[in-house]
């Protein structure tokens, strides 16, 4: 996959406004979008600091993806997305490249975009998206 | 802060060769700079991603920093790096803003860059820099 650049990295947070105010406070950071996605348990925040995003995850319950996640390392950062011209065509790329996918369809995903998931077992550790703002 | 933007993306890797292919192949990483720094028991590569960058750092022993962070966690995402005008002004900025800082004064860091950075403790688990290329 030519990935344009990275798209956002993404973040678990417990507190959602005071993690939106402590970017905006300390970065600069201006809040994009805020949505609460219940089918992947979480609330989101898209932190704009310039051109490039941080996306806050807020879990919506302890049995929810990123609920484990808090609970088994905490806080912290979460996942790398990196911005693709066509998800389909790049899960086939990285499936051809020998990386194992979370998703082998693309699948919606937060804010309208379109999205797959690569496992981080692939990617040295680093759970990592591709995704496409359509 | 008023940061530009994110500047990179630290990772720690096991096997530094190995994940420099894995961002060329998967992403279309491209290899920037590559250095040992031996005062800061690393060896660094950074890839550009489009106009984006993930810094991959492996540790040159196991009591350094990066060493401890892999004995610990195991190979992931390590930092993110907020690009400033100037790096004093940023640590003093953040310092005001109630942020604990690990390096109260800039340094030295990779590449040439100035850099400071403030402890995670201060932004909800995410260990995080600021840098200026001068």
């Amino acid at each position: 996959v030519e990935a344009r650049g990275i798209h956002h990295v993404g973040v678990a947070v417990v507190d959602l406004d005071e993690a939106v105010r402590t970017y905006e406070r300390l970065f600069g950071g201006r809040l994009e979008h805020r949505a609460r996605v219940d089918a992947q348990g979480v609330e989101a925040a898209s932190i704009r600091v310039g051109d490039d995003r941080i996306e806050l995850l807020a879990a919506l319950g302890d049995d929810t993806p990123v609920g484990k996640f808090l609970a088994k390392r905490g806080p912290g950062m979460h996942h790398v997305a990196y911005e693709v011209d066509d998800v389909r065509a790049a899960a086939a790329d990285l499936a051809a490249g020998g990386a194992e996918l979370i998703d082998s369809e693309p699948r919606q995903g937060m804010f309208g975009l379109e999205v797959a998931f690569v496992h981080p077992e692939s990617v040295h550790g680093v759970l990592s998206e591709v995704v496409s703002s359509g």
